[in-house]
């Protein structure tokens, strides 16, 4: 396996006990230091082998992301630009964040050493804050438009001297190809035919969609898959977008959807994704909240995976599109989970089973009668 | 690496992609079926550099079982009981719990495609019964003594066709052997002086010791950890009888902390617990629920770690034995973090930073105070 990553510049340093050190060649830092790292990437590829029979599907794999760290894919990416952060010099970081994306920062802020500053949206749940507060960042709830405060971000950061790593951030994109570079591995060296993720701003579709395009330029992937971005139908400037066949996406009026994780009515990389996947032959499609929500409940009934809404879109895209007849028997298909779950317990639907009380006397007598 | 765990008879195969197939060799199964596996194990063991710093400790390192597939160490037993379950022919499986282990059980149900039936207290929070609701199990509050439910519970399944695999569980506590093979290999063939273990049932306690005790009896280990059990001081049972010299414990009268994962006030494992630790050379302490409360905080804040109360207990039993200067400063230190801050965010102390609201026009301007 070694010897086929290997070109005579850059090799993959599989003996390594962190996903950094093993992809470095392929990462544009001059050293990495491990006391930044929290143990980000070399998440789990689960074969979802009972969804598969029960609606005859080809196969499909899940690349399960809240494994990281803080539960999110958005660990990947802040490792590497907390690396770069601390090479500068530099003291103090922040982000502009719905939820996921502020607990990470917040984490790897922490355990570098630096001060960090969250802005949320004014109306971001308790327990979200809360899970981002607990590393001790500076948070603050921000009046007024999510769009202006990513682009005003970045003139505080450089009056500040703070560094604003937000979605798109150019480190953050360069962690996400590693999600790529495992997946390879983890297929023995295999590309799938198709690699499907939720949509917000962009940068981990771009992420993604890099990592393989480098292992096609090393010559070691024959091909590269085709990638479906999938968004909520609530909130999907670029699923509109590409369906109206334009390379441009107008900002979603009034997003709402249970998927807040990606609920971004204008993408600050809409246009390269658009670009992109235009190039790559994939395709951004949009699923309704009932789907999401049906979804996320057949991957926890039925895979033991319990994942956010945003997550569950994905598998939510495979059913929409099985149904279109997208897909051969053999294809090879790989949904990324972006995140847990465990963040959004409030947005579920309800448990199929009801759940009961019994007195301890009772129980032998009435067990038969609710497990049968 | 390879050699240095090779015997005539048994073998590390590090070469494999999931902690179950490599270290097979070890581990009461027949044969393994990856169908049922969620990619449990493989977790991260991350140094400590800033609290050590911090509190001139000597080199610790955090084993950060909240990145298993349910969040919490748990899933390393379940894993290798349901693949005994599902070879034995067995339908239905079940667990008796107060969080994580309903969770872990309900997830291996719903990805083997068994059926499953969780006991819970009937005060168990609503969180902690939805996060093990989602995956569709049959969830019972039961009306009773818990105690008696444990023992109950295995009449139960015998008159059902249930196999209740419960905290003492031996194949449970066959795969908690697998963290402590880790952590050899994690330390470069290593053997750290002391490992510090949360204590509740004693499951993982006894795991832990045996997986250590197969690296010594395979000869690639010189010697064994001293073990640390840690349990909290309004539920400690086995600290108190160890405080005492005695090998008995009795019954812990009206338990009360807010590290309610271990807080059982009659654990099953207690006896052999006390047995296995004289032996080792180790200690079993309690910690207060502040002490508990602020080592969250400082993992928290100074590490980028979100662990729950009870797997806080190891770093404030550090701080408490260091402050009773028991550690030399050429020591290695391995504290298990048992399981995710996430599952317990109403149990916290308040973070230590307000959050504030400021207007998008004003924030310009009161940045500089906020984060100085």
């Amino acid at each position: 396996m070694l010897a086929a990553g290997t070109t005579a510049r850059k090799s993959f340093h599989l003996d390594k006990k962190t996903a950094l050190e093993t992809f470095k060649d392929f990462l544009p830092l001059e050293s990495i230091n491990p006391d930044l790292s929290l143990g980000e990437g070399d998440t789990p590829l689960i074969q979802l082998v009972r969804l598969r029979k029960k609606f005859r599907l080809p196969l499909i794999y899940a690349k399960n992301e809240s494994s990281n760290p803080t539960a999110s894919f958005k660990d990947r990416g802040t490792a590497l630009a907390v690396q770069k952060a601390v090479s500068l010099g530099i003291k103090k970081i922040g982000t502009v964040s719905t939820g996921n994306m502020a607990g990470s920062t917040a984490a790897y802020a922490a355990k570098a050493g630096l001060k960090s500053i969250i802005f949320v949206k004014e109306d971001t749940s308790r327990g979200k804050i809360l899970a981002a507060r607990v590393y001790g960042p500076v948070v603050v709830k921000v009046k007024g438009d999510y769009g202006q405060l990513f682009r005003k971000s970045f003139d505080i950061g450089r009056a500040n001297g703070i560094y604003f790593m937000n979605s798109v951030d150019p480190f953050r994109i360069e962690g996400y190809k590693l999600t790529s570079y495992e997946i390879f591995f983890q297929l023995d060296a295999g590309i799938p035919d198709y690699i499907i993720v939720p949509v917000s701003a962009g940068g981990y579709l771009i992420g993604l969609m890099r990592g393989f395009a480098d292992l096609k330029g090393l010559g070691v992937a024959p091909k590269l898959p085709l990638f479906i971005g999938v968004q909520a139908k609530g909130c999907s400037p670029l699923a509109r977008a590409f369906a109206r066949g334009q390379s441009r996406f107008v900002r979603f009026p009034n997003p709402q959807t249970v998927a807040h994780a990606i609920s971004n009515p204008n993408p600050p990389g809409g246009r390269l994704v658009l670009n992109m996947i235009r190039e790559n032959g994939g395709r951004i499609i949009a699923v309704s909240d009932e789907e999401i929500l049906r979804a996320q409940k057949d991957l926890a009934e039925d895979e033991g995976l319990f994942c956010d809404p945003a997550s569950a879109t994905t598998f939510a895209g495979i059913r929409q599109l099985d149904r279109a007849r997208m897909f051969k028997a053999d294809d090879r298909i790989v949904l990324i989970l972006t995140g847990s779950g465990l963040k959004t317990l409030e947005d579920m639907a309800s448990p199929r089973i009801p759940c009961r009380t019994i007195s301890i006397n009772q129980l032998e007598k009435k067990v038969a009668s609710v497990i049968s």
